[in-house]
């Protein structure tokens, strides 16, 4: 006995999504035929409105809205325009401008290498990173991918692309032992920096 | 900084499923702004078409294609309506249908009793199933709702209101340990219901 076609569609479509198995997938769809019509057709033209009303910066590949050639970030001149932060999605940058401790400009890589997943340099926007450093008057370079495989071999990529000839400052944010963690619990690694980082108390 | 509306919307429409968080959420959306616009549009279409091409059964409250007053089940002449199978959910008929070990018909109450959760007999089809019973010529009711706090309250409910003045065959699925189970590692309500329901060997 076989799913209708549009049970089946749906359930195909969050299949597809990213840590949703064939299960998980029956069982939103399960709890959307139980939803209110007028909460499910929001839902529908949500995804459609993701479609046609976002789109990416010119200059930074940061989500804006559609028409907008800047994102709110690249159109805003209280920016420090000499201080670049490299993150890995446009998520990041939300997270990072919630602690209200960087001024400078973004630029989002949409993702990070993974030779695994078939996720080459040139499926991330380094190349455009690496024009911006040549034309606009960036004196520092934050590397804020994540402290993952990935994250540090993308990092050390555009470093090694960049090369040593170069005035360009760069850093990597600080890795260390979490607000509220237990060095105890800690890993190895992330208790070996949190040592070899240290700062003056 | 906000999200866009856009964005804003989508995330809350996945975060409004169960088990999806707003971290989850974001991470969904996240992903579907880099999936192709084509089958980002796919996607939402399939959400339209659940409510607009799948209705439930008059009769047993199963899933149907939209025009049809009966499910596939309902309408097959060779089933035997002389037998029962009570379910929470339709994706159970599958689940059982997919066993081919149960050739009568189903009821699909949609839930399970949960005052928790605000689910009285009043949402669920039992109204329905209690008049199926005074109509059709049901000689068995197999309760196959799940093994759980509420699937065994709904079945006591349901046993509970057609009473004892009647010739109805109840029976309940069998509870014990699953094929590639442990019984070391099964819990001891499972240990000692498979004990008590051992059959002859």
């Amino acid at each position: 006995m076989k799913y209708p076609l549009a049970l089946e569609k749906a359930i195909e479509s969050f299949a597809k999504l990213p840590g949703i198995g064939r299960k998980s997938a029956q069982r939103l769809v399960q709890h959307l035929l139980k939803t209110e019509e007028r909460e499910v057709l929001q839902f529908a033209s949500a995804l459609q409105s993701l479609k046609t009303d976002i789109q990416f910066c010119s200059r930074c590949a940061h989500i804006t809205e559609k028409g907008e050639e800047y994102c709110l970030i690249c159109s805003d001149p209280s920016r420090d325009i000499h201080t670049l932060c490299v993150v890995e999605e446009f998520i990041d940058v939300f997270a990072i401008e919630h602690t209200k401790s960087f001024h400078g400009l973004y630029h989002v890589l949409h993702g990070a290498l993974s030779p695994i997943s078939g996720v080459g340099p040139g499926k991330l926007t380094i190349e455009q990173l690496l024009h911006r450093l040549s034309k606009e008057p960036i004196e520092e370079l934050v590397f804020a991918t994540n402290p993952t495989l990935e994250g540090e071999a993308t990092a050390m990529y555009i470093k090694k692309h960049i090369g040593s000839d170069t005035t360009l400052k760069m850093t990597r944010i600080s890795k260390g032992i979490p607000m509220g963690g237990d060095i105890d619990y800690a890993d190895e690694v992330t208790l070996s920096n949190s040592m070899q980082q240290r700062v003056v108390f």
